[in-house]
């Protein structure tokens, strides 16, 4: 291969982004963009995909997300442009189809499965894997070989937007999740994404893109471990950049992030791909490049390997400006991506590729399904109060609230309907969506049931509270449905770029809710949202309390399920629930003096309610904690069982949660730490026992030499149901000297066995 | 000396703590601590003096600070406590004797300054200067040796509630104000305590003491230049550390900070002394030491050379545990500290040190004037609106609010009357300090003046409401005098433990506000705060708005001068004032995508009113700019020209701002930084020629190898009156290669000239 045509395989090309500035052109009412100030690059003149193959071509970027084609649309799409590449270049290297998949195939008519945060609430790393994998099949079947998620941020910060987006703020949690769905999203043989690399959430003021203040032990110890688990046991093939810069540095440009770290302590051996203009940003946004070419050469050199979604910084400027190695590098790695896609296989052509495109329904039954499962199993019951489940004596229910009738307030902001729709109002959602308010229509046949929306979710206009006041006081019980409506780029609520200045629920949503509670009637607020809110102000005073992490298309008969009680609701909260809208960031993996009220502020950290904590139809006990040895070596392991007992007269899910504390430490750690979990089901009156095989690996952090090290000394062994409701407690002390941890060799999970007593 | 003797001179003791915790005894009702945790540690028991200074004792911890006692009173038991000293050890060493004075000595009937932030509103070293060397010669005069102050910390987070013991958020500025202050009160013989080193300021959610996410880099280029300049500039004398952790490893046992940095690579020669309690921090809050003597172990290694208020990790547990060189090395600091203080000359005696005492009127007419010139110069007026200043025709002015007649909002909460005397209610204030309404009656004898409260500053109580509306209706003008109540750990709106958990005004005082121009007639607002509030809901109705960053006794009378027009105003913004009330963590020093609206973040974090920012009842004009070169080598300097000129009709001061930009860097700039300033007074009509010398390291950073580098490159020349009007701006291009400053020649000042055209 020549120079040109290494390079050429480092590159990408977006046709559908033409398209959208062209339209654009055609109504350029509003920008609504997908991706950070794509209209700027978009009005800034690209080239046709003609003339970007010539020398080949890495990626080809959203053919199936960028507008509503249909899968058949679609497939013709990739035809055509798979041929461009073929026919232009003279090596004929067919383009790796990447696509969005956060929440579902991002692709117009299929299924929107619950958001990332509403995964997290689960805490099911196998319903997540099979989640990924009806996603995989699916854009296997059209022809896609590479997605761009998970988005294995932890949460450092509430008001940033891309919450939703996140698994929570947990990393052993949001680790064991993103496995799963990079092992469900591979074993379809799509390659799957891990973003962003590194310290994107917790930007200053949770402003999108803005600087990350944060030092080297924080990165390594609660950013990092999650991109290590997914690479190490799950095999992902690939990574995404930050967009942020860390004290300063953008990790785009940053070697130790992506070569030092990434590739030569952990062994990653799989392509790295920028965000989407991440590679132009280091000039036009963070300035720490002269132009285009050094802009590309900074990243090429720090590691990534392709640019998305379109060749700036990775063009013919790069030659004579970096060494001939890094190109190699590069190209060796994203060539042996196509190998082994079989892209390079003799018998490949583009007709073959998307072959069952035709005969794939993407929001098929089974997946239907499936995101009616996952949504179940992610709503997280606060607070039963005094209303729930909603008796079946209920004469009259009023349902108030904009989530309870609009289906895009289920999305997060990458399902089709919230990340490309709003451009094509005539194109309808592509999918079916039912309403809570139909679902609970349905599901209650002896109530009246009578909806009035209050208010939207954004803006300031109160006009349709009479109505909704009116509604409340002529029912017996009111379901008030409040929260976020995704979009990007300022157009929601929730999502890239709708970042929250403060925590008090969107638009006036809030007055709404206090005017409910104010006719005295009882009044269940149902919260759908992609990041928590403020509920301080509400939960003493509501009859009852529900947490709905959007919840995808089939969200509103899993929300009316678990109002009614046909679903016993078994999710828990991977995010804490704040008292105030202030006071942000912090989140539950804290220090004390970050965590809990020490007498030196009078600001309150702790939660309304705590990070895991969820409640159920039934009831269960927690007891009965053996520890397998008080004395274990700092490289050994011991076990930790507890009895969890379903102690009342439903069958439901608990979340069995196992939290470690240490007690003196080189540095300052953690309160508490998630080190183990299980979500078990309980029939009535069933006892399983639950146990925890704890490798002293687990309690490895970064010492004051930065090294990472298993202490000596001693353990607090929490477990409970919630990171404020942990009833067993013992204590374990390792033993030995300071042991450093390998790199490629700690355990990074917790088994756990269940065994019905 | 003996091993125990050496050690002895490490320690201090802090008898008016026993005497607290015994009145606390008999008035439980409320703890009102002065320092953090104090009641746990004075409860938990403490030594007589006599058996604490028997092996000697390093220091005397606040005899005048504790309780309101006169200078006679005090004098007294400092003679009687350094006697205890003498006559308990064989060495008969005495102590040096600490008290705080960051708003003037904090003693009973002591002058009150204005707080530190207000400092900065002055853009005035040589006045501050002033106005320390009067603390320091108070203090001296009645037998003090050192004082716990300047606070150098650079304000990152509005909500931290130190925001008011600060000088601002640009180093710069804080470091020729904080230099200012250390050396006048060293020109007096008093020993000045930079605090606190480092990082404190920046808490995850502002919280007093809570974890520093924080880099190395960040720390290198904005929090650490403050110590430097007032070391290298002024020769301050101690240091004093950061409660925090900064990502993860507390201040005071960081070794890289006090010994490596401040040591070897600045070359600091003083004495270290710890926060108090800092030390048995470690152990009770950190949880990075076992125990008292592993924690004093820790910090003694680090560098901390004596701790404070009392001797608990540095006693006689710290025999065997560490290295005896380490406990020679910190006494040698202190004892020469001793023998430059005079302690150890043969004629010294207890009596004589406080000789001074009697003749000594701690709050003299001196002083009083001092205070004054202070705060009519801190004063910014924000807008003057259609109202100000007031028109002489002015037949009934209402004053509404509770900062125009209480005192206490006049004052830091490092001022006796906040600090202390909330225990001693029957002491009163100890001084006269004039209302803002009594200076507007006496002031406006034409003008009937009545005033309303209308709410606390703290709590919800509206009652008020209808009597200052109505007084509002009544007049011609209203004066809304809205802020903070300074107070400790919770009993406060701003101050020590008084953090935010966003920029609202505190209470109902917004609130108020809203019904004060929902009246229709004319209200002027002045803000009288210790942190900036969010006004982007008042600003443009008000018809007048004005902060007085709390002015101490002097206020009432500098409030009334700038309001009626008899001071003309000079004071500029140290700290921006926000539109919105979250946001937060955010201040003007941070690069494109911290600070300006870039498209990717729906939030906007731009200012309301910028840095830097203050109007006067006069005109200026800058123009006129001269660059003395284009290409100025990395190691060169250039000169930075303009003209200022009063362009309107009567004398007033403007405060000329240079700011440079660096275009492109190794990593993400400031989109500015304030590099130069003078504050020019000129009569009407009357211009200046203003001109700064930049030396290339005023260009200087962290680079991405952690050095400081100058680069070369070009950089914007920006001149103006705020950070957010700079009407000159010019270029200049750095050549060379790039340069790595030292450590102890980096030029730290940018020199000023003003002369007459």
């Amino acid at each position: 291969m020549t120079l040109e045509e290494k390079l050429g395989q480092l590159g990408s090309r977006w046709v559908g982004n033409d398209m959208q500035a062209e339209e654009e052109a055609i109504a350029p009412e509003e920008t609504l963009n997908v991706a950070p100030m794509q209209d700027v690059f978009a009005a800034s003149g690209t080239i046709p995909l003609e003339e970007a193959s010539r020398d080949g071509l890495g990626h080809l970027t959203r053919v199936y997300g960028s507008h509503p084609l249909t899968a058949t649309e679609g497939a013709a799409e990739v035809v055509r442009q798979q041929h461009i590449v073929l026919a232009n270049s003279r090596l004929s290297i067919p383009a790796i189809v990447h696509e969005e998949c956060l929440t579902g195939f991002t692709t117009f008519g299929a299924t929107v499965y619950p958001a990332a945060i509403a995964w997290g609430a689960t805490f099911d790393p196998e319903l997540v894997e099979r989640m990924a994998a009806a996603i995989g099949r699916d854009m296997a079947a059209v022809g896609v070989h590479q997605g761009l998620s998970p988005v294995l941020d932890v949460v450092r910060d509430y008001r940033w937007g891309r919450v939703e987006e996140t698994i929570g703020e947990d990393p052993y949690l949001v680790a064991l999740l993103g496995a799963g769905y990079v092992r469900g999203l591979q074993s379809a043989g799509v390659i799957a994404t891990l973003k962003h690399f590194a310290g994107y959430s917790a930007s200053r003021g949770a402003r999108n893109h803005g600087p990350v203040p944060m030092g080297r032990r924080e990165l390594l110890d609660v950013i990092l471990p999650t991109f290590e688990t997914a690479i190490r046991e799950a095999g992902a093939g690939s990574v995404m950049n930050s967009y942020s810069d860390i004290d300063g540095l953008p990790a785009v440009a940053d070697p130790w992030l992506f070569t030092e770290l990434l590739r030569d302590r952990w062994g990653f051996t799989g392509t790295v791909v920028s965000d989407y203009w991440a590679v132009p940003f280091l000039a036009t946004t963070h300035h720490v490049a002269e132009d285009m070419a050094d802009a590309g050469a900074q990243s090429l050199t720090a590691g990534i390997d392709v640019e998305l979604p379109d060749t700036l910084g990775f063009g013919p400027g790069l030659i004579g400006k970096v060494d001939e190695a890094l190109i190699d590098r590069a190209a060796r790695r994203l060539l042996t991506q196509k190998i082994e896609l079989g892209l390079l296989d003799a018998d490949w052509t583009p007709e073959k590729s998307v072959a069952a495109a035709a005969g794939t329904d993407l929001d098929s039954a089974d997946n239907r399904a499936l995101a009616r499962e996952m949504a179940e199993r992610s709503i997280v019951l606060l607070d039963a109060g005094t209303a729930l489940p909603l008796a079946d004596g209920v004469a009259r229910l009023a349902v108030v609230g904009p989530a309870a009738a609009d289906p895009r307030t289920f999305m997060g902001c990458y399902a089709f309907p919230n990340h490309v729709l709003p451009r094509y109002p005539q194109a309808g959602l592509g999918i079916d969506v039912p309403t809570t308010v139909d679902a609970l229509k349905s599901a209650l046949s002896g109530t009246e049931v009578v909806y009035e929306q209050g208010c939207a979710v954004i803006g300031d206009d109160k006009s349709g509270f009479a109505a909704a006041v009116e509604a409340a006081r002529g029912a017996d019980v009111t379901v008030a449905m409040v929260g976020d409506l995704a979009g990007l780029f300022g157009h929601g609520t929730s999502g890239e770029g709708c970042d929250a200045e403060d925590l008090t629920l969107p638009g006036v949503q809030a007055e709404l809710i206090e005017e409910l509670l104010a006719t005295g009637k009882p009044v269940v607020v149902v919260v759908v949202s992609g990041r928590p809110y403020a509920l301080g102000q509400v939960a003493s005073r509501a009859a009852g309390l529900v947490q709905a992490f959007m919840p995808g298309e089939e969200g509103g008969a899993a929300i009316a399920g678990v109002l009614t009680g046909r679903v016993n609701p078994g999710g828990k909260l991977p995010v804490q629930i704040p008292r105030h809208p202030g006071g942000q960031p912090g989140t539950y993996l804290l220090p004390s003096l970050g965590a809990e009220n020490t007498g030196v502020s009078n600001l309150d950290p702790t939660p309304l309610f705590a990070f895991g904590h969820g409640r159920s139809y039934t009831t269960f006990e927690v007891d009965d904690l053996r520890i397998s040895a008080t004395e274990v070596p700092v490289d050994g392991e011991f076990e930790v069982t507890v009895r969890v007992r379903n102690t009342g007269s439903r069958p439901g899910d608990e979340v069995v949660q196992l939290y470690l504390k240490d007690l003196v430490a080189q540095v300052t750690r953690p309160v508490k730490q998630l080190t183990g979990f299980a979500r078990v089901p309980l029939a009535a009156g069933e006892a399983k026992d639950v146990t925890f095989t704890v490798h002293a690996d687990r309690t490895a952090f970064t010492g004051r030499d930065f090294s990472r090290i298993v202490e000596p000394g001693e353990l607090d062994v929490l477990v409970g149901t919630s990171a404020a409701d942990l009833p067993c407690t013992g204590r374990v002390r390792l033993t030995g000297s300071v042991r450093v941890v390998g790199d490629r060799d700690r355990r990074l999970v917790t088994p756990v066995t269940v065994e019905k007593v």
